[in-house]
């Protein structure tokens, strides 16, 4: 395969038919109509091999990854997805991987009726960066910045899993890691690492409920930290009201998934800050798209976070979840 | 440097102020108003270390030509640029380096009134990849598709110097690769390679009178049969009328310094077509930018591309340029 007919081969991928998409794959850039009344939300990010994923993850699960953590940054921002332009840097043209990748990029761009609008094919270390684009009514995007004391702290989706995930899959020799464990624990934390679900479809809900939102890529602890700051506020977690905390506990002992559930990375749970009368209103919505959703603490006016645990409280100030670079 | 304090550092680089920008960098992502009556022009282009420039490139370099590309695809759909979006893979936190890169970045964006608007940070191989956004009035932005046989075939800016840089970079040691060349037309060759100059600046102009565009950066043949196929046209290229063939002819041979002009990559020219009536228009606002400009040749109903040289025909059919997969 050459890399004019891997651009062909591309072209020709099935896709959602958007007359939004006035140019798309072909031209020098792609031709684009926002439709009026919508602000255009901006995304972009990059999985390294070794890095985000480790090598010998499966192709599907690269490509489906990829694209979710970018839908996770939009699904923060309480908007609506529709294009992006992927640019795939990759050692070699093999066909066999470039067919998993994008099954697995399309099991997620379809049903969201994403359209591939353009990008960039390069040789070098397997790289991939996604820049993803969508839609909020004008004004109306959700930002960091608006949590008040006494909203509620929403978690939607899982917390800690893809951390333990991670922890079973390095521990696999490298050529096992595309074949499934049998443990059904294991397996429903690989699934979290590998392919995690990006919370959308929850749009509507959010831009009306929600008075913050961030997504959890660099951990818990971190992500929170974010919002309060940005929103002058603090927050409390109450660890024992995340299940998964107990489960993870089993299996690696309370000090092992304290730090998986508030400092592991590559979650892509949302969290969500709520007037305390909108919290069953967004709790339902979540729960109808089949995402687990909790109250797991509230914002204070106090800055700083602090952790509950069985009646113990840990105070963090400073960021702490993943770096990159150390 | 830490990678929040990075990002800081980034965020309070200085920018234009662009009221269509209502969230930059620092949330899940970018927060854009495109206005009313224009369509939003996209497109990424991604630049590794070792294949799209070489190892030991001086840093404010690979600041300026990653970012130059990317308008290089503007300016050939006649837009005008607005946002960009920075993805930046890097081995290591360099400050030395970072300084450098976002000088040769920031002396290519501010003059152009281009925002920041978000991008990712991650550690690997060092790899830039760059979404740029840009507007074009409805319907008006030029495609490769409208070239007419008849039209007169454009080149605005040089072809074949870049890829003479190439061979020059290539033969230096790599710790001498920073410092500057003494001979002038070298030096002129390396600074093609270097800071491709973006044609930007002519967008209502080409919108106006170019009934095709696209940028040569897989070499003038295998661009120019990307505009004649897409179009349904063929086209003629003088060789001749092309001076810096004669300059590498003196440096390089004729048979050489024909394999820069016509397949050489990295020139960031334009390709117009243009119907002849049109030509001196075109013509007088390139060369009020300081752009070399010409016309080369035109386009002809024969499918295919003949080059003419020294009153010899070659007829070409295929793709012929820069593949980064070999």
């Amino acid at each position: 395969m050459r890399e004019f007919e891997l651009i062909d081969w591309i072209r020709q991928l099935p896709g959602p038919s958007r007359p939004d998409v006035l140019t798309g794959i072909g031209d020098d850039a792609a031709v684009l109509s926002v439709p009026a009344g919508f602000d255009l939300i901006v995304s972009t990010d990059t999985s390294v091999a070794g890095v985000h994923f480790p090598h010998g993850t499966a192709a599907y699960d690269v490509g489906w990854k990829s694209l979710a953590v970018n839908l996770s940054d939009l699904a923060a921002m309480g908007a609506t997805p529709a294009w992006v332009s992927l640019a795939l840097t990759l050692p070699k043209l093999d066909a066999d991987w470039l067919k998993g990748f994008f099954a697995g990029f399309q099991a997620l761009a379809l049903p969201h009726r994403l359209a591939l609008i353009g990008g960039d094919t390069t040789r070098g270390p397997l790289a991939i960066t996604i820049t993803i684009h969508g839609f909020c009514p004008n004004g109306q995007a959700v930002r960091r910045r608006g949590a008040r004391a006494g909203d509620a702290l929403i978690r939607i989706g899982r917390l800690g899993l893809a951390a333990a995930g991670l922890r079973w899959q390095l521990a696999r020799p490298e050529s096992e890691r595309a074949s499934p464990l049998l443990d059904p624990f294991e397996q429903q934390c690989l699934q979290a690492l590998n392919r995690p679900e990006p919370k959308i479809g929850m749009d509507a809900v959010l831009r009306t409920h929600a008075s913050a939102l961030i997504d959890v890529s660099d951990g818990l602890l971190a992500d929170l930290m974010h919002v309060a700051r940005s929103s002058g506020v603090g927050a409390k977690v109450d660890l024992d009201a995340i299940e998964e905390f107990g489960w993870l506990s089993e299996h690696f002992g309370s000090s092992e998934a304290r730090d998986m559930v508030t400092r592991g990375g590559d979650d892509y749970a949302l969290l969500a800050a709520c007037a305390p009368a909108q919290v069953d209103l967004l709790l339902v919505a979540a729960k109808a798209l089949g995402h687990a959703a909790s109250v797991i603490g509230c914002f204070e006016a106090e800055p700083g976070c602090r952790i509950h645990h069985h009646g113990q409280i840990d105070t963090v100030g400073g960021p702490s979840g993943y770096e990159h670079f150390t």
